[in-house]
């Protein structure tokens, strides 16, 4: 499977990404997305979100930190991507942990047409109902059989699921991709699961606009196997968590599609 | 004094932490907690702020850049760790620099009841109404015979008090310790008190629940004591702040008990 | 033409800089002001913003992730520095992209005597209304001659103008320097610009409380230049972009009058 050529266009394009994310990531999550060639945006207000989303290539949405202001403001730009086509994308972070994030995380896909949710596996399986636990806004339990039942409700609703963990699921509802690559050293650093949901947005930016689902898992697959690529380069060079940032935007800004094609471990099956 | 073990405790039980701190160091702050195996949460909405402190293991307030809403979940949260008997960690940050950030102080440390108080020199001059200077957010003069005054409050009130600065201070109101490790280039990068004040609630998080005020006063000690031999390995690989920040983390999460233990230069006097 | 006393005078001075800056940049804007010697501090409250501004030696606006009450606040702090003669910069971040910034960026500059503005050269295009394009807060287009259109503005207005890219402009209306130190790589890490504005705070904070323009331009230049001559000195070291982030934080820290004076690449003309 050839993903590598994902990564070309979206340095070709270079979408802007419309981030409203959480406090703790904007830094990373917008230099993640200059690595790749992408144009982040971060803009919260609601005087000016439907404005933002309307000439971004993609909207991504994060839970990491809200406040009512920050929920209005996702709904609106959310609103005005689904009027302009704009693919969005959403992270439930650490959904299952409050009940004011479950129910934003229930507002958001009740009321917005997200093409890709991604969590880790415990966030994941929350939205799912299907059990699992969360920590805060750490996995500390998945729910059992998850990729299935991630399957079934992807069918179900039109919606790519993505489960990161050790092994990464994405599902457009038909097949499931189990994604191999990636390192341990990403769960020592924060927002490394955010800074994926906004590559997301880069990657998912460059799908054609009316954007087929099997487009956004595809995308979603190539997106995730690029981050984590860069992970296992970055990890030869580190000495722990901190060094281990700085590699790793180096290595997602110097890698093209042959790296990634090269070092790529993606199964698939229906 | 032994006291790596503390840091092994942090790791086995990897306790949540709930931080509500500043604009200036959320990311810092949760990667300083993941190095030392804890696991950070950030949440300042007040709609879960009480739910969110609750579950946590310590709750961690900084009151860097305030803001009404800010100040408001802090209360609540607060609220809830008391009813929960979760220790609180306060950081006055900018104490004396502003009559809001006076008044703001002035209600935590009377409405909640902190577990231990960190903050610089001058801003615990100003806490403690012994003079003292805080120019913005930095130390710049400390009152007369500080250590002495923070033994008589921490008495009376029941707190423990740190002070950082070229030595820090930790006292229960019993004892003072006197902790020599550390390293000038801490000064050299923002929020360095800040993570300090995040990895207090690491420790802090491992105590007995039923803690003894001593208890915390030792949590303390080894927490700065491990963050600053962090900072004398980090500063042996680093050419300035910049590459000190990385080797910080990277130290942090490399370090193990005999490293603290080998490297401890703490002083303590009744 | 020496420049390097300028860096001098900052770390003698340790001028405070208030800055009410944006969610992305907070961390590594008050890096940036630690590296130089000055001190910095966010505050965004509007309970304090006035109490903060006073005692401050320059004031720094970035509207990048601007909410209403951000735009409060910065006026409140505009006002409060305005009456205690410490000069204002202003940082118009993607203006152009949506009527709230433009709306933002008109209201900031009728109301607030600010004494430079810095943009990238889109942004300042759109500032002095000749055409220039951002795609949401990156350059794409730049007006016709905008060094002979920012000349004009500045001399009609009493503003130091600058317009960063390939070649930084500086003029107060008498003179246009034209900078040509830096490297690309400054443009592959988000908010490279931000950071020079609250540099820009650190160097005109130093300038005589009754500054001439010629003192602001003069400071300006000599902030950028220094900046950028640490940007030649961390893409030395640097394999991308992350750490070339840490490399220039080292170097920033690292140079001195001699470094800047030695590399300095600057043209006037009138």
């Amino acid at each position: 499977m050839k993903l590598g050529h994902w990564l070309d266009k979206v340095r070709e394009q270079k979408p802007l990404v419309h981030n409203i994310t959480n406090l703790v990531v904007n830094n990373i999550a917008a230099n993640a997305l200059l690595t790749i060639g992408a144009s982040p945006v971060m803009a919260y207000a609601k005087e000016e979100a439907a404005d933002m989303a309307r000439i971004a290539s993609a909207l991504s949405l994060n839970m990491g930190t809200l406040t009512p202001e920050v929920v209005e403001a996702m709904l609106i730009a959310g609103q005005s991507a689904a009027e302009a086509n704009v693919p969005i994308v959403f992270d439930p972070v650490g959904v299952g942990a409050t009940p004011y994030r479950n129910e934003t995380a229930e507002t958001i896909v009740r009321t917005l047409p997200v093409r890709v949710i991604r969590g880790n596996a415990g966030e994941m399986s929350v939205m799912l109902g299907i059990g699992g636990a969360v920590k805060g806004v750490d996995s500390s339990a998945a729910g059992a059989n998850l990729p299935q039942a991630m399957k079934e409700y992807a069918k179900e609703n039109g919606i790519v699921l993505v489960a990161t963990g050790e092994v990464d699921y994405v599902t457009d509802g038909e097949s499931i991709w189990s994604l191999q690559n990636g390192h341990p050293l990403l769960s020592a650093i924060t927002g490394s699961g955010c800074m994926l949901t906004a590559i997301l947005g880069g990657f998912v930016g460059v799908c054609p606009k009316e954007g087929k689902l099997s487009d956004y898992a595809e995308a979603s697959v190539a997106a995730i196997t690029a981050y984590n690529v860069a992970s296992e380069l970055a990890e030869k060079l580190s000495a722990g968590p901190g060094t281990f940032q700085a590699h790793l935007f180096d290595a997602l800004y110097s890698m093209n599609a042959d790296t990634v094609d090269s070092m790529a471990r993606v199964e698939v099956a229906r």
